[in-house]
C-alpha cells in the first residue's frame, strides 16, 4: 500500500466502526445455518481451530465458547503436523474450524487439505469470499467486516468473534429474534465502551511514555483478550508485552513484574474474575502500575475517567469480549501515536502473512 | 525453606545432574506399560494434556510427540473449563494426561476428576508418588528426578519429557534394548552439550548484561523449547521473555525486536529448521543480537565458543528437546547471577504454585 494517510487513522476509523459492522454481520449472517446443518450431519464431536497471530486469539475465545456453550471439546491445532510433519491427525467427527482475515494462509490452507483427507468436515471463518480458505472448505461464514486496511487488525477480530458467537446460537437453537436483540444491545454497549475508554486511553499513552514491557492478565474467556490485547501492543508500539491466563501467571511469568511494570487486569467477565483478582496483592507488592476493566451499571461517558476501564455490567460473559478488547485497541493505537510510530503500517509488518 | 546455600546453587546442581536421572528413569520405568496397556484397552483415540508453567511446556512436547509418533489428535487442555466453568468436556474414548512436578495443582486435580466423571482414562506424570494428583488417576508414570529443591524447574521438566517419551516407544512397541541404547547415547550427549554450553553462557550472561527483553523462536518440539527457555529467563532473571512457534512470529512477535534484542534461535531438530532459518533476514534488518542452536557431527568441549550451542547431530528430533533446553537453563542460571539475584528463590514465587 503506497497510499498516504495520517498515522493511525485507518485503524482509528476501523476501532470505530466495529459496533456497525456487528450489527451488519448480525442482520444478514450467511453460512451460519449451513455451518451448524454440517456439524449435525456428520456427527461431530469435537473442534479443532487453527489460525495464526489474531485470528488465533478469536479461536481461544472460540475453543472457550463451544466447550462452555455446547459441552464438547474444543482444541487449537498445531499447523505444524500439516506442513512441517506431514501428518493427518483428524477423523470424521472432529470438525476442523479455521480463522484468517486474509483467508490466504498456506499453513492453514494444508491444515484444510489434511483435514479433508481425514475425512473431517470443515470450516472456514474469513473476511474474503473468494480467498482460498474460504472457497478451499464445506462452508464459509463471512465475516462482512469491510476492507481492513490497518496492519493491526482490529475489526476483523471483534467480527471472528461474533461469527463464532453466531454459529454456536445457531446450533443452541436461540430463536433469531433473541440474536437480534443481544446484537443491538452488545452494538449499543460497544458503541459506549468506544467513547468511554478513549480518555483514558489517552492518559495511559501519556503516562506510559517509554514503558518497554506490559502484562495482561485474564481468565477463562479473557485469555483471548489478554492475548490480543498484548498484541496489539507489541505490533503497533514494539512494547514486550505478553497476556496470562491468572491461573498461569504465577507460574513464573509475574518474575518480569518490576517497578512501574504497567498491567492490565481483565476484570469484565464473571467467570474468572475472582482468579484475576487473587493476584491484586502480588501485583502490588512488585510495584506494578495497574489498570482493569470493570463492569459497571451504567457506563456514564462524560465521568472523568479513573484508572478503569467500565464496562455495562449487562452483558453475559460469552459477549464481553466484543467490548473488553475495545480500550487496549484504542490504547494501542493511542501509544503508538504517542511514540511517533504509524501503527497502520507497523515497522517490517504486512498485513497479509504467507507462512508455512 | 531457610536453609541457606549458594546463590544458584541448587538450580546447577539439578541442571548438571540430568543426564545421570534420564539414565536411572529409563532403568526402571515405572507404570510406562501399565499406561501404554490402559491406552489399548480403553479404544483410546485423543489425548487431552493438562498442566501449568513449566510442565505445561512438557505438554506441548506431548503434544508434537504423540501426533507425529501415535498420528492421533492431542490437544492441550483449558484447565478452567473444570475450575471456573464446571464443564466437563471429555469423553470415554479421551486420555487426559496430567503433568506436574509437585503433583499438587488443584486445577489439575479437578481436570482429573471432571475427566474421570467422563469415563476418560487418566495418567499422571509427577515427581510425587504420594501426590493427590498421582494418587488420583488410573495410572501414575513417576519422573524419578529426586527432590527438586531450586524454584526454577529444571531436572523435573527434561524428566516430564522423557516420561512422555518412554510411554510413547512403550506404545509403538520399540523394543527395550532399542530404547536403552538411546537413551545412553541421549545421556552422553547431554553430559557433552552441559559441559560445551558453559563458557557461551557466561559469556551472554556478561554481553546481556541489563537487557530487558528476549525472544525465543522455534518451530515444532522447538516451540516446547521456546517457552520453556523464556519462562526460566523471566522467572529467574525478570527478563521480559516470550517464546514462539517462528511461523506465528510474523504476525506481530517480531515486533518487539528492536536493536539488540537478543533472540534466541531453535536450530536442533531437523523438521520446522527451515521455518526458524526463514526469519534470518528479518532478524538482521531488525539489529537483534542472534545466538543459535546447531547441530554438529562431533561436539568438542574443548572449542573456544562461537555464538552457537551446538548438539550432536545424530539425535532423532524426539529426543533434541531433552539436549536444546540444557544451554538455556545455563543462560538462565548465569544470567540472574550476574545481576546479583538468587535463580534457586525468584522473588515472590515459590517451588509448588496452588492455582485454581
Amino acid at each position: 500500500m503506497t497510499e498516504q494517510t495520517t498515522p493511525g487513522a485507518l485503524m482509528r476509523a476501523e476501532i470505530a466502526e466495529q459496533p456497525e459492522r456487528w450489527l451488519e454481520l448480525g442482520a444478514t449472517p450467511q453460512g451460519v445455518a449451513e455451518a451448524a446443518r454440517l456439524v449435525r450431519e456428520r456427527g461431530v464431536n469435537a473442534v479443532m481451530l487453527a489460525a495464526r497471530g489474531t485470528s488465533d486469539h478469536a479461536a481461544i475465545y472460540g475453543q472457550y465458547l463451544i466447550q462452555t456453550q455446547l459441552g464438547i471439546p474444543a482444541h487449537l491445532a498445531a499447523p505444524s503436523m500439516a506442513t512441517v510433519y506431514h501428518r493427518d491427525v483428524t477423523s470424521p467427527s472432529t470438525l476442523v474450524v479455521v480463522l484468517s482475515q486474509s483467508g490466504q494462509s498456506p499453513d492453514l490452507v494444508e491444515t484444510v487439505r489434511s483435514a479433508r483427507r481425514s475425512g473431517s468436515p470443515t470450516i472456514a471463518i474469513t473476511n474474503d469470499p473468494s480467498s482460498p480458505l474460504a472457497t478451499g472448505v464445506d462452508v464459509h461464514i463471512p465475516i462482512c467486516a469491510g476492507a481492513e486496511r490497518s496492519v493491526a487488525a482490529t475489526k476483523s477480530y471483534t467480527g471472528e468473534l461474533l461469527a463464532l458467537y453466531l454459529w454456536v446460537q445457531e446450533l443452541l437453537g436461540t430463536s433469531p429474534d433473541t440474536v437480534t436483540s443481544r446484537l443491538v444491545h452488545v452494538a449499543r454497549a460497544g458503541r459506549a465502551v468506544h467513547e468511554r475508554s478513549q480518555p483514558l486511553a489517552r492518559s495511559i499513552a501519556v503516562e506510559l511514555g517509554d514503558a518497554d514491557r506490559a502484562l495482561v492478565l485474564g481468565r477463562g474467556y479473557g485469555l483471548a483478550t489478554a492475548r490480543e490485547a498484548a498484541l496489539k501492543l507489541t505490533e503497533t508500539c514494539a512494547v514486550a508485552a505478553s497476556g496470562w491466563s491468572a491461573a498461569d501467571a504465577k507460574h513464573g511469568p509475574l518474575a518480569q513484574v518490576v517497578e512501574g511494570t504497567p498491567v492490565f487486569c481483565l476484570r469484565g467477565a464473571t467467570a474468572g474474575r475472582e482468579s484475576v483478582d487473587m493476584l491484586a496483592p502480588d501485583l502490588r507488592a512488585r510495584g506494578a502500575r495497574v489498570w482493569s476493566t470493570r463492569v459497571e451499571p451504567d457506563v456514564d461517558a462524560s465521568a472523568a475517567p479513573g484508572r478503569d476501564f467500565t464496562i455495562p455490567s449487562d452483558v453475559p460473559d460469552e459477549l464481553v469480549p466484543l467490548l473488553e478488547i475495545i480500550p487496549f485497541q484504542l490504547v494501542a493505537l493511542e501509544l503508538s501515536l504517542a511514540r511517533g510510530l504509524d501503527p497502520d503500517r507497523p515497522r517490517g509488518l504486512t498485513k497479509v502473512t504467507l507462512t508455512s
